[in-house]
């Protein structure tokens, strides 16, 4: 028996997020059917972050044991082949130790949420982008953004269906930056809990329009209260962007 | 009446091309049926660019005659909501004098072209770039365009069914640069024959392979036949970006 660590690249639109569900089609089930199709084996994939219906990968990364014996690549172009022509790539894919887990042995994963302000629907960021009318100001954004910053409580910004041990984590980075009509958050931490990234984008976008100001969100954090905080800014923003280990 | 100018972005994806034709969806029909939506006109629009089936705009730009009077924001915000939920989108909109056409008063176009150069396929730039497997030089093949600038016979870079009175043009731009995986192509000039942009970076795909030295460029310039060429890149890759007046 082998253990791959895959990388993977997919465009969550139109899936019910990864992991497996009754109610339509998910990531981790295209690329189980895939390698079945591939090795004739029923693998079950843990992947670094469940990310949800809507939500892109750019490096989401999982691991698979497989018992038949092929190279890294070999199973990298299989999978692939099997995948099309849904909007799922493997980037990459390497054995690994039995020890190495996605998930368990992550110590870092860095979110990105794209916002585009503009006045016009989106066409070709059509689903990759949250599409924001009323201007924003970026910068009272980022700077609101340093509030979150560093060890809390972070229940105000927690799904209520969050299933996590504690509702204490380390968010280690939260830049909001401008790039013509493009304003990009990039959250970075150890972990993070379901609906996090979302939450606290859609709290620094009422900052970013002027309705709430910066202590406002110092309030919202310090309230540890879902409902202090702003609403869930919507899936088609955010991209799973890097994991470390 | 007056007249109004578009700017317009759009995913080709799934559309004929700009022009109506009997055989599919059209971006020109979309447009103008939004427009009959919004004010019971039949418009006829000219458009600067008539993009080829999968071809995209990120800034096309038409012209249409309104004999309703409305102010352009209104036609603009009018015309986007009529166009939902395609991935057309109206940037912005002008009344502009009775003399302006979206096509022969148009001094400049400028193409960007888009590869992935990677192993993998593609999933969040799928349909909106071409991937290509073998490693390109970038280097290269923009050595190899500025062989293709100035003013020049382009028959062996026209398609057999351009309907151009001239295969003479004058190329004022062919830049390719890497950022990464992707390698970006840049072509500017007053106008190009059908299909120039696509069988330039078909040809330059030759030299990036090393399939291809520079001077077979120039060979292949000079023999004025489209058999002496490199091959048509795939519509997915090629963007109208700006024209210019």
């Amino acid at each position: 028996m082998t253990r791959f660590r895959l990388l993977v690249e997919y465009d969550g639109t139109g899936f019910v997020g990864w992991q497996r569900q009754d109610n339509g089609p998910s990531i981790q089930q295209a690329i189980e059917d895939a390698v079945f199709a591939f090795s004739s084996e029923r693998v079950s994939l843990a992947a670094a972050g469940r990310t949800d219906a809507g939500v892109h990968a750019l490096g989401q990364v999982v691991h698979l044991d497989l018992m038949r014996e092929t190279s890294a690549d070999t199973l990298r172009d299989a999978v692939n082949f099997h995948l099309k022509p849904q909007a799922i790539a493997i980037l990459t894919a390497a054995a690994v130790s039995n020890d190495f887990h996605a998930r368990f042995s992550a110590t870092g994963r860095r979110y990105l949420y794209r916002i585009v302000n503009r006045r016009a629907p989106l066409a070709i960021d059509r689903d990759r982008a949250w599409q924001v009318q009323v201007p924003l100001d970026a910068a009272a954004m980022h700077a609101a953004a340093q509030h979150l910053t560093g060890n809390h409580d972070f229940t105000s910004f927690r799904s209520s269906i969050c299933q996590a041990a504690s509702p204490v984590k380390t968010l280690d980075r939260l830049d909001v930056e401008r790039e013509g009509e493009e304003v990009r958050i990039h959250a970075a931490a150890r972990s993070f809990l379901h609906h996090q990234v979302r939450n606290m984008v859609g709290t620094l976008k009422l900052v970013g329009e002027g309705r709430w100001r910066v202590q406002d969100v110092s309030a919202a954090l310090e309230a540890r209260s879902r409902s202090a905080a702003g609403p869930t800014a919507p899936a088609e923003g955010l991209f799973l962007a890097e994991v470390r280990y």
